[in-house]
Formats: structure tokens, sequence, C-alpha cells
């Protein structure tokens, strides 16, 4: 049932963490933190309109049709043939051009808004190519591999991008996350224009062995086989080279026995695995000791994988605000 | 316990599947049928001979050092030191160079007899070295895809060929292959020279987003992930110019309503998925039959993928040879 006029929600979408090394366009999962709320409210207008920006310093597009957020609410007003007003407020609570899905976090949680205030005209999966076209205007690629994440939760295999076939990985038991974010920026549009066209079929298979491992581990719970099979050799000797310190960083992780290290999507943020909260601690204070010495600002933060995704934080309802 | 002189020993050792598609050179199978078996005696001569070979239409190298079963058992004795005199029978009872890891039983089935001759000195795990030496001599690539699952049985993922690190993948319940081998000849050396050095990364990801599905599928006992994970857009289309009528036995296969077909390991042999014994049947007697059409002589099998790897059929002490 569609609420009415005047109601509002506020949501929350969390930051993802895609690729996972050898997973290159195909896996991503959601973390607890951080992650993005958008508040929607529903008026008399029949247009969307973006009402307030907080938390960008002003870098985020302020046209409803460029924002991710208010773009993908017309996108699904328009596909389920709505015709209503919403103003749209975002608030991002997480860095921007970081690697951690920070325009899918934004869309995502405003397409859980307008669903739930449309009476979920649409399932989640139907709101997934939805998210996709948000990806599209954000980073001109229309990739599931954060989205799908900060959307179903948990860890997402996705098979085929196009098709958005979408697998849930099970989630291994206390594994955290050390999630280092170095303080400078690379958009993903041009982090993807440093790839190669053409890579050697001998690493390829390297890198699907090592798919194949990665996905075993998780299946079996299986911490060695995670670790082992938790490397790049196609995208990270292209893409670590514009992160401060990455080869540093990583022996670090390693030092405090992280599982595995690698970048976080296109970066410049950067993950490692660990089989407990102390390790990830231990790993975040370690490298960030390391950045502070090198005079990089940064921000860390230690999560557990999300299973649950997107959620609705609050709807308030017009009598609520009259009284 | 060492067993003594005069004892013989008779070993069998199952054909396998390689590649599986977007698997290229890390997953492989073992099948019920065929296979090969080898007979070992122990003398007193101190040397390792070649007694006979059946079945190979004089085709195998009938010298020691080049038989691959004569040499494993070689490489087994000096690897653990052990002077024993030795006589080696090969019965050859599936295709050569078809794909179907003809070397790879052969050298499989000779160490199992003489590891359990010599009172299982190494592992399972410790055989499969020499078992991949013996690849090395037969096709010049010191690949465990075929070996590893003649050795170990069931589905098995090669995560890394260098450090052998061996994962074995749960089977589906039901899965039936249809094997179809037409009679003409590729030798695996030959097979791996027509690949390309570079491939385009964007094949590599739909490749590896496939082996992560195609394991997943293992894992979630998932006909239809199977299915539609089991598709090479790297390989296949170099090879499959080689072996006749190849499009027309997919078409055939999948009108049949199997989940997958594709080459088996470098050929020509080709292999389908199936869910019942009834639709693997079906389609190996349609492939036959167009086989036949075509004038190409040719060999199928029905088999489930075998759980239990190369086993020891019969042994024979001295005491039961002279009564």
């Amino acid at each position: 049932m569609k609420y009415p006029s005047g109601t509002s929600i506020r949501t929350f979408a969390p930051a993802s963490v895609s690729n996972l090394n050898c997973g290159f366009d195909i896996l991503g999962f959601a973390l607890e933190k951080p992650g993005d709320v958008v508040d929607l409210q529903l008026n008399d207008s029949k247009e969307v309109s973006l009402k307030e920006i907080t938390g960008d310093n002003g870098l985020l597009p302020t046209s409803v049709e460029k924002n991710t957020a208010s773009a993908v609410v017309k996108l699904y007003l328009e596909q389920t043939g709505i015709n209503q007003g919403v103003a749209v407020s975002v608030h991002k609570q997480m860095p921007l051009n970081s690697g951690l899905g920070s325009s899918a976090a934004s869309s995502v949680a405003a397409l859980l808004g307008i669903n739930t205030l449309m009476g979920n005209q649409l399932s989640l999966s139907e709101l997934l190519p939805l998210a996709m076209e948000g990806e599209r205007l954000a980073c001109g690629n229309a990739h599931a591999d954060n989205v799908a994440p900060a959307l179903f939760g948990g860890l997402v295999l996705i098979r085929n991008n196009q098709t958005a076939d979408i697998v849930s990985i099970p989630i291994p038991d206390s594994l955290w996350v050390a999630i280092i974010h170095p303080d400078v920026s690379i958009p993903t549009r041009e982090a993807r224009k440093i790839l190669p066209e053409m890579i050697p079929l001998r690493d390829a298979v390297v890198q699907w062995g090592n798919v194949a491992g990665l996905i075993a581990g998780f299946y079996r719970n299986d911490p060695g086989l995670i670790s082992r099979s938790l490397h790049d050799v196609v995208v990270e000797q292209h893409r670590s080279a514009r992160i401060p310190f990455f080869g540093e960083m990583r022996q670090a992780a390693i030092h405090e026995q992280a599982l595995g290290f690698g970048i976080s999507g296109s970066g410049p943020t950067v993950f490692a695995f660990c089989t407990s909260h102390a390790i990830a601690t231990a790993v975040t204070t370690r490298i960030s000791a390391l950045l502070s010495q090198g005079d990089v600002s940064h921000q860390t933060f230690v999560s557990m994988i999300n299973p649950r995704g997107a959620e609705v934080l609050e709807i308030l309802q017009p009598e609520h605000l009259t009284h």
C-alpha cells in the first residue's frame, strides 16, 4: 500500500568492497559501516526535487538528473508509471570516489526508500537494474558489483553483469574486515582507463584458479584456502601505483596476520580480511601509523560483512508530523 | 609392509574430463568408465621392465623410460630409494590422445600399484607430483588436471598447479555425463600450441564469472546455475574447429536437455552434463547417429562422476601363485 503525501522515510545503504582481488568485476560484499543515509518525503508537487545534500563537501552534483539518489528515484517513478512528488535529501557518511561504492550506497538507499513508500511495487531484484543505471550515471558503467551487495547484503557473485545473474555466497564465520581509506581521489572512470585490453592467458588461468579457490573457501569456511586464493595477478599491478604506501600497507596487514590484503573496488581504499576483531584492529592501527608517518590523511573502519544490506531506519507518517 | 618378490597387483585408474569449459587448466573430474588397468609383478631383477602393452594398437612407447606407466614406477622407486625389480603390463581400455586423460590413467594406476606393493611408503598426495611428472613425459606439461581426478576421484579444483594445491569440490546429486569420442587424434602437445598467448580482459572476466558460478553451482547442487555457468569464451573457439561436427553435436546435446556441452580436455572427445541417465543416453544416441551419418567412427560412454578414483582390483601373493 502506497503511503500518503507528507510521509517521510529514512533509509540506510552500506558501503561495499568489490573485486576481492582475483574476483575483478564479479565479487562484492557489504560492510556494516560506513554507509549513506537518504531521506525522502512525499509531497503534492508531482516533481522529484533535491532538498539537501550533507557530508559531501559540495562535491556531488546538485541537479535532480545528475545526482544519483534523485535520478534513480525519478527513474523508479517513470518505470512504475507513478506520478508523485518527492523531496530527496542525501546524507553522505562515507568518502566519495573512495572505492567503497559511495554512489551505489546513495542510489540503493534512495531506491529502497521510494519503493517502500510506494508500497513495494517492485521486488529487490527488480530494483537492481535501476540501481545499476544509477552507477552508469555516476561512473559511466552500469555495473552491479557495488549495488548488488549494498541492496541484498552479504557476499555476492555477479556471474553475469549483463543478465544481472546474482548469486549469494555464504559468509565465513568470524570474518572481520579492516578498511583503510587513504585520502586521495581516484574516480572509477579514470581507474578503468588504466587497465589493459589484453592480458596473458597464463595470468588469466592463475586468476580463475584463485577465483574458484576463493568461492570454494567461502563455502568450506576455510580461512587457509581463502588466504591462498586472495591474490590478483591481473588488475592490482596497474592500479596499486596510484595508492600511497600500497606495498607497505600490505606488509603491515600480513605482519598482523591478515588472511589477505587488496584494493577495494578501484581504490584508493584498501581492505584486509582478518579472522578476528582484534586482528582487524591491529591491522588498521598499524597501517594508520604508517600513513600518519607518511603524512597521508586517512580514515579507517573495522567491520564484519553486513548480511542484511539496505535498511529502512524510520518512517514518519503525516499524523505523526502534525501531532 | 612391503609385499614379497613374486607378488602381483592389478590396479584400475579412471579416465577423466578436464577443463569443464570455463575451468580451463583448473578443473577436472573422474569417470566410472572407461579407464586403464595396470598389472605389476615384483621380481628379483632390481630392474623395472615393460612386460606387455595391450589395447594401444601399437601406439604407445615400448621403452621403460618413455612409457608413462613404467617411467613413473621407476621414478617412484628412485624417489623412495627402494631397489626393486618390477615387471609392468599396461592394458589400455580407452582411446589414446582422446582428451580423456589416457596417459594420466596409466601413470596413476601404475603409481597406486607400486605404492601398495611397497607398503604405502607415500600418501596419495605424495603420489601426485610423480603422476604429474608422468604427464610431462606424455604431453610435455606437468599438469594435474587429469592426474588429480584419476588419483583422488570426484571433481577437483587445481587452484594452483605449481604448488599442487588441490581442492575437492562436492558432486551434485544425479549428475550424469555423456561422453562422445570422435575417432580423430589431437595430441595434447598440438592442442596447446593453437591457443593464443594473450586474451581480452573482458573475455577473461566473463570466464571467471562463469568459473565462480560453476563452483557455487556445485556447492549449491543447483543444475540451473551449473548450466548457466558451463560456457567457455576463451579456449573452445580455438580448439573446436578440429573436432568434426562440434556445433551439431552441441545442438543435439542441448536439444536433449543436457545442462551443458563442451570439449573434454584438449579434445576431440566432448562431454555433456545431464540430470539423468535417460538424458545422457539420449544425448549419446542422438550424437552417435549424427556422427554415423557423417561417417565419423566414434565411441560413446555414459557415466556418473567417479568419487573413488584409482583402485586396487586384486593382489596375488606368491603362495597363491604357486598353489
